[in-house]
């Protein structure tokens, strides 16, 4: 009878307690949106990076600027540790403006192209062949090398407009920029044109990186605008222009590799400093883009998420970083490098998140390899505290390309910070991603949620 | 024993339905999102509506041109029945461009002021008193008459960041604008100058009506920029500086009345004709917006609502109705009207939804005076099949101020579409309000989210 009464006092003592801290957690939550809401700085954060530096792709002087500019706002907040990352980086450069036209005999037409990262350019005189449109690689290779040899390889699917995650439709148009090239050059094609993997339609070329594996053989890439690609494959449907051919002339090329690094802030950890939760985006951006969304917005959320913890004078128990990665764009060496060092060094990591789906409005987060029994603890503890705050999406999903390297951790669980995903690929990779594009609450809200998610894996721990 | 095994047959049978109608449904809301998304048509609706007629307050000749416009396309959908609801709106002209200074001494700022709808113009020389700051209504009543009289009232609380929407944060400061000028002229203003209600710190005023109750003083009531608003408030701050003025000039006047029209589309009901869904949004907007996001995007949704019915070939029980609502911003008097036309016909109204938040990606809807079991039957019924939309919260909360007029029919839930509310007043009643600030994927998912709930009210009805 008396372990009877043990055993309700306990369950009592249990329940007491739980509600106590969910309670306490709902406050401390509370108070971490107010200061982002009410103190933010990440947007005037951001409009410096985007403003005064701009542009900074991996190896450029702007990137260098970015390094320097992140490196001296860490050290003015006061962060327990603030220090670089060195890491050798590709060094890409677009060169002039490229030079697109669609010629049907004596006519000619300008279309907007641009050079995919990582390309080769064309002959001084540029390239001009006749094109042969394909939607995906399996009709490439169905093509074959006899149809397609000499010619310049069009790739044309479309995003899925029925893909309500617009990632998802970028998932699945993305092998055509990402493989394309490298395919095509294997059945003899001169060059190669993807239709700009976007949402919309409109006169604008997306950039992007293409990967010619080591060894591959190397043949000029662009990107060609959503418009262009549509009035290029309209006049290739008429079968009495057999005579359309393609020019384009880019003068891009891939430089040796230059020094660079990775900006890394750090509160350590009250009770276990040797522990680290990870948060941040990618400092470097495409050449064509101030990189607001594409990641200025993950990186100045990164930051604020240790600046309210300062502002807040809240004591972590384990180390948490902000880290503003480089050169996630064209060969995610940086990423690769926090990861290498962490393991150097024993370091622990138990979890990290990333913001690079853009600033746009929270939904919530996706959780990388958590178990089915995981998720539903997850959603159990957590998902009620983030309802008021309209991100309380907690799904199975993916993290962020910069923390991918961090899975050698098998402890460590890797989140994505999911924004609001409808206006992304509007913008991505062209110059219309720009600070103006970017609200600035929804920019706070963000940052006050990845700061929350922080303090309950803190608190709570979080595992597989 | 045979009773038993009945009673097992039923469940076994009601719970096979059950699954077979939740698969049904969730197939056929797949089909309404990709028809939205595909072929959906409210995004050159909306091009049409804002770029070629633009703004269109109560009536302008524009606003007329809008019903003209709505009636023929309604016509041209081949809707069951289009027509117009003829009802008097008030005529409210701004007149020549305003004109806001601060003066001290002999320096004059120039400042964005715009009149607020329904004020009265200045003197056409315009007015200039010395200026009294307050915060609230409660303030303007502690400082009393003998501090306001022959002053202008200058009401400048801000939103409060701290609102997750921010409909609350207007809601909150709302009344300085809807209320502000009456009460100042009861206390002898001579003028009234508001801080624009805006969630954004910019140089845009933002107008919105003002209510003069009858038989009330009228003055001159203006929006001044927020930008401005903090500036006069610092001058007004520095002790050294008493003699500080303000002067506006203004010359808005309210004219007779006119006449105007809602526009009204309808598929009739197969089985229950003579009961009604409404979805709409109102057609007029302030004079100087293209009223994209308020309430263009509204308008449109609700169109492409029966235009989806029609494109999947889907035959509603109800009758279901797009209602294109004129006057919402300076009278209602649409609203009212189609209520007082309802009763009159002895219709019977089971629900209305209305777009009037903008067309931002949604989030759900909410539920006006239903109880808290009828909430939960709501969330247990269509909640999940509002998740892979990202349109799963459906709450207890305000429908729209077009339809609440419906409320006398006590059986008709009101219901308000929530698109995320993190940009709406940045650009809200300002000319920012234009067709380039919507996104046509938001709102299509918008349209199909209200196509959805009508689909499932349509088969299932909804009560208090």
């Amino acid at each position: 009878m008396m372990k009877f009464y043990k055993t309700i006092l306990f369950t009592i003592t249990f329940i007491l307690f739980y509600q106590i801290s969910k309670a306490q957690d709902s406050l401390m939550l509370r108070k971490i949106y107010d200061e982002s809401l009410v103190n933010g700085q990440c947007y005037e954060n951001l409009r410096y990076l985007c403003k005064q530096i701009g542009p900074r792709l991996s190896g450029s002087a702007n990137a260098q600027k970015s390094v320097d500019w992140g490196k001296k706002l860490m050290d003015s907040y006061g962060f327990d540790k603030v220090f670089l990352q060195e890491c050798m980086v590709p060094h890409w450069v677009r060169g002039q403006k490229e030079i697109g036209k669609i010629i049907n005999g004596k006519t000619e037409i300008n279309v907007n192209i641009c050079a995919l990262g990582m390309s080769p350019g064309t002959p001084v005189n540029g390239i001009k062949a006749k094109i042969i449109e394909v939607r995906s690689l399996a009709e490439l290779a169905n093509v074959g090398e006899s149809q397609i040899k000499g010619k310049i390889v069009f790739f044309n699917r479309p995003f899925d407009q029925k893909f309500i995650e617009t990632g998802r439709a970028y998932g699945a148009a993305g092998d055509q920029r990402f493989a394309g090239p490298a395919e095509a050059a294997k059945y003899g094609a001169v060059g190669v044109i993807v239709r700009s993997l976007s949402s919309t339609l409109d006169d604008y070329p997306h950039t992007g990186t293409t990967v010619f594996p080591d060894g591959a053989k190397k043949i000029p890439a662009a990107a060609i605008s959503t418009k262009a690609a549509n009035q290029l494959s309209n006049l290739l449907k008429l079968k009495k222009l057999p005579q359309i051919e393609f020019y384009f002339k880019q003068n891009c090329q891939l430089l040796p590799d230059v020094k660079s690094y990775n900006v890394v802030g750090e509160i350590t950890g009250s009770e276990k400093p040797d522990e680290f939760i990870t948060v941040g985006g990618h400092l470097d951006s495409w050449d064509l883009a101030e990189g607001a969304h594409d990641d200025g917005t993950g990186v100045v959320q990164g930051l604020e998420v240790l600046r309210i913890y300062k502002s807040l004078g809240l004591k972590p128990k384990h180390s948490i970083r902000a880290v503003m990665f480089m050169n996630e764009e064209n060969g995610g060496r940086g990423g690769d490098k926090y990861a290498e060092l962490a393991a150097v060094k024993k370091e622990n990591h138990i979890a990290a998140i990333e913001s690079d789906g853009g600033g746009f409005t929270p939904r919530g987060f996706t959780f990388q390899d958590v178990s089915k029994e995981g998720m539903i603890k997850i959603n159990s503890d957590w998902k009620e505290l983030f309802v008021p705050y309209f991100s309380e999406r907690l799904t199975n999903g993916g993290s962020g390309s910069d923390i991918e390297p961090l899975s050698v951790f098998k402890n460590a669980v890797l989140i994505g910070f999911k924004a609001d995903s409808q206006r992304y690929f509007d913008i991505h990779h062209t110059p219309n991603d720009v600070f103006e594009n970017v609200n600035k609450r929804e920019l706070e809200l963000g940052a006050a949620s990845m700061a929350s998610l922080v303090y309950l894996i803190d608190n709570y721990g979080i595992s597989h």
